[in-house]
């Protein structure tokens, strides 16, 4: 029988989601599978018949190398949440009929929540009809609200960006000495794990932002707006650091108040940008402040080239271990990463019931965050800052990183 | 007669600046300067007494290492401009004041347009009133519009970031198979040499930005839209670039189609942000795509983690060179970059006539832009390669950039 696999990259990308992809590739590599496969935008594309073979394009170890420091998902990426499984039986059929085709020994998943719900139907599923393929997700999101595990790789390089472009705004802005304040609005609807690591920025060199304002506490404008009033007393220039998710106390989406929601939105779907925007409006009216909002946006997700090595590491680690769960015969797990106690940051990887996890949300803890809801605590500092620690000696060429690229999207199956 | 110097910085940060000022100090100390003062926020701080003393603050090798690699203004900024000779004799004798009380033998400035038009000033009131003080400028400016230098520091940072952001947006927008557009707005209000480095980031590995528009050319929306249009029937994932200054035939500028300008200017200035956020709208609203608008912001001038060694090395140079300037007699001078003829990218720095050089704006030849007014060519690509190349070996500490920072601003000049 061969032994061939299949892997898949599904969500929204991260700086290093193709770390876990190579993890996957050296892993099943050494031990010896026969195909590797990739599914060209997850799921979707394995329905289609996109599938593409990956020894054509990491051949040497600098191509591992480099697939480590590629931005995005080197595989594409697709938003399909798979139906229940009393429903929506065809697809099913035809996932298991493709992967049969391929001889799929074992399936693999690198995603956030939405993928590791698919993970478990598809294992599920193997165990109603008797298959024997083993299904495993290996985590990622910048997002860090995955439960059970200690954090997501994603979240570690994510957080360096934020914290890096954190400490060189903060720099930048402190050039003029007149009364401004700038505002970052940093992504995570319903969890503040981005926006807490602006506080990393905090050191020596560096006083961090001067407030900051997470989704898991209600925002309330009238208290903003004293307290950037409080701070103008005692220093010139501000830097705030706020979630695009913060909302009201009733609920409502800070950037529900700015215009640009309801003129970019062409599918219906609430985008959360804006919050930023509106806030440095109010100020700039209410205080008379010069104010301006910078939005990190995708960039957060996408700047590989000052990934976390701790991050990257991980990521490997995780896709590695994906592999050899499966090869040990287990199926409906998710990789987790544990921290080890003790001084020394350490994490080992373990796998995890994928029931206990899928469609849970991780927040910042409420101990974690200051009483006036205004920053985070050394409890989060200390939490977060190994995870953004050591630094990939990215590979250059004529001035930038070099990325590798998917060329061939389809390929045919074997006969 | 003591043999002390003064150097200030002024107008916007760019991620070198403070490699000029290095490059100052430690060329004044290498010639056996006595006192190396910093006015602190320029002028307008040497005006008020604001004068640090820099030997305080860089003491060993590494320092010098660590104010490269940090961002903005060491010193400080200020937007001031000195007036006519003819009618505010007042301020200029106070500056000549605190220059002799200070025993000022050379005056450097570090900046832009603006300060060099105070060097100019300052060298020719010197001449009036007999004074020995030499007065040479060192360009920076990530906008590169400066006349007669090559190109300036500060440039190739700000293109280095944004090439390789582009570079890693167009990756992570690839990631859906979904028809969606990416619209990146890139600094400059006149001239379009940031907007053209996003075209650094074409090679083998990506495509590049799909459309490119400067601010050279008259923007025109039915062909953009038609434009955008056609690139849709070939491909899924667009970016496009253009510059925050565009602006149509009549004049207007794009970004003054946007709410966001109303909003959030309590000055009166008119902010040129929101070009990209209005254009994506409207292709959303007309072609019904997903569209999204991405501003790089004054992170495109403070991402000093990302600098060009090139950049570096040269914005060093310079400042060193102004110093050679002054204590060989030379005054009213800025440092120019040349670039050497030859198939090796190579610059020396000269000094140049300051009368020939304020007040003038540089733009992007139009032989460099397409036909079409959507693309830069191959010589721009050529002029601008080099400056981006060579990576700068940042000190990080506990995963961020370490930064040098000016703590107490105010020192005593001496009895």
């Amino acid at each position: 029988m061969s032994k061939n696999i299949i892997v898949g990259q599904s969500g929204g990308p991260t700086a290093v989601i193709n770390a876990s992809l190579a993890g996957i590739f050296a892993e099943a590599r050494d031990m010896e599978a026969d195909k590797i496969y990739g599914m060209v935008n997850g799921v979707e594309g394995l329905l289609k018949g996109t599938i593409a073979d990956l020894s054509e394009y990491i051949k040497t170890t600098e191509d591992i190398k480099i697939l480590c420091q590629t931005p995005s998902s080197f595989l594409g990426s697709c938003r399909f949440k798979l139906p229940n499984i009393e429903k929506g039986n065809e697809i099913f059929e035809k996932i298991f009929e493709k992967l049969n085709e391929l001889e799929i020994e074992a399936f693999f998943y690198i995603g956030g929540n939405d993928s590791m719900d698919t993970i478990k139907k598809l294992a599920n599923y193997a165990k109603i009809i008797g298959s024997s393929i083993k299904f495993i997700g290996a985590p990622k999101t910048i997002d860090n609200d995955l439960a059970v595990t200690d954090h997501t790789p994603g979240f570690g390089s994510a957080a360096k960006y934020i914290a890096t472009m954190t400490k060189e705004i903060i720099c930048d802005s402190a050039a003029y000495d007149l009364k401004s304040v700038t505002i970052l609005e940093i992504m995570g609807r319903n969890a503040g794990w981005l926006t807490g690591a602006s506080a990393l920025a905090r050191g020596e060199d560096c006083e961090g932002p001067d407030l900051i304002y997470l989704p898991e506490i209600p925002f309330d404008m009238d208290s903003f707006t004293e307290k950037v009033k409080n701070l103008f007393e005692v220093k010139n220039t501000l830097v705030i650091a706020i979630s695009e998710g913060i909302a009201f106390k009733d609920g409502t989406n800070v950037c529900e108040m700015c215009f640009k929601n309801e003129n970019l939105d062409a599918f219906g779907h609430k985008s959360l940008t804006g919050a930023a925007q509106y806030l440095a409006a109010e100020l700039s009216s209410n205080l008379g402040c010069k104010a301006r909002s910078i939005e990190f946006s995708t960039l957060q997700r996408a700047a590989a080239h000052i990934a976390s090595d701790t991050d990257i590491n991980e990521a490997f680690m995780s896709g590695a271990h994906a592999v050899r769960a499966a090869f040990d015969g287990e199926t409906g797990k998710m990789v987790i990463l544990e921290r080890a106690a003790g001084k020394e940051y350490k994490c080992v990887t373990k796998t995890y019931d994928i029931d206990k996890i899928a469609n849970e949300v991780k927040t910042v803890p409420l101990s974690w965050i200051n009483d006036e809801g205004t920053n985070v605590t050394e409890e989060f500092i200390n939490y977060a800052r190994p995870l953004i620690c050591g630094e990939n000696d990215i590979i250059y060429k004529n001035g930038l990183p070099v990325h590798l690229k998917l060329k061939n999207k389809v390929v045919q199956p074997r006969d």
